[in-house]
């Protein structure tokens, strides 16, 4: 009886401890709402070339995209990806103290509370899911969530 | 002894089937790496104005961008955020039939893996935490990502 007990006990620990931080996580997230992002491919840069190399399973997305002379390309500055780098609000742009302190969302700064980049880059050729663009400010590896094509040139935009 | 026994299995089912969702959901993390967004403000349109109010919290961020002439509004397709929607990889853009279907990449669709939207607004005016813009394709509460002002205007572009 009593060897019962103490086996259910002991058994019974890791189980509640797994089961707080479920509720802890869960609390987080109604504390402060956010979205996911998925990575869809990343940079690669080989011998002076960059590529973005798509996963496979996202390559019916480029259809069309032969058609376009640059791309803006979405990516994460996943080097950043600290709750302390997300809250720097003002930097000295390029990190040069002669430039004066200035709000991340005046900048393109790497350190910013979402850590999305973007560049628009020239598309060399497409091939498959690779695509070469002439060059971006990125390091080989980073994650890329997004494409956009020159669609404006094909379609006028709408504002309200 | 027997009373115990199911006391204890009584007992465990609730814990255990807890447990068995956190497992779950730390292999979901696992076998699709994410990051996390958090909206840093909202859209707002009233009597035909748009105005981006952002997070009390994040107004530091703005310091400079007094300068700027346009920001790129970084936002959310907050309504498509379902998986079913965000597995779409082609669209006949603009919804008309008779346009070809075209890859997402290609096209600034609210249908996309990652539901970023991209607009460059006109800014009339910057007061506290308020940006009154010249109008955006988006809907009045979409949740703003990040803000990205004319820093090439003041600063070279880097590529490598």
């Amino acid at each position: 009886m009593k060897t019962l007990w103490i086996t259910c006990l002991l058994f019974s620990i890791p189980i509640v401890g797994g089961c707080q931080m479920l509720t802890r996580s869960e609390q987080q997230g109604s504390e402060s709402e956010y979205f996911k992002v998925y990575p869809i491919g990343k940079i690669e840069k080989k011998d002076g070339r960059t590529f973005i190399v798509l996963d496979k399973e996202y390559e019916a997305g480029l259809k069309g995209l032969q058609k376009h002379s640059y791309v803006h390309v979405v990516y994460w500055f996943d080097r950043n990806d600290t709750p302390e780098k997300r809250a720097i609000l003002q930097v000295h742009p390029r990190g040069d103290k002669n430039n004066p302190l200035t709000g991340v969302f005046a900048t393109h700064s790497p350190f910013r509370p979402n850590l999305i980049a973007i560049s628009k880059c020239d598309i060399i050729s497409i091939k498959e899911n690779v695509i070469e663009i002439k060059g971006i400010d990125a390091f080989d590896g980073s994650p890329v969530l997004d494409l956009k094509g020159d669609f404006f040139r094909f379609y006028k935009p709408d504002t309200k």
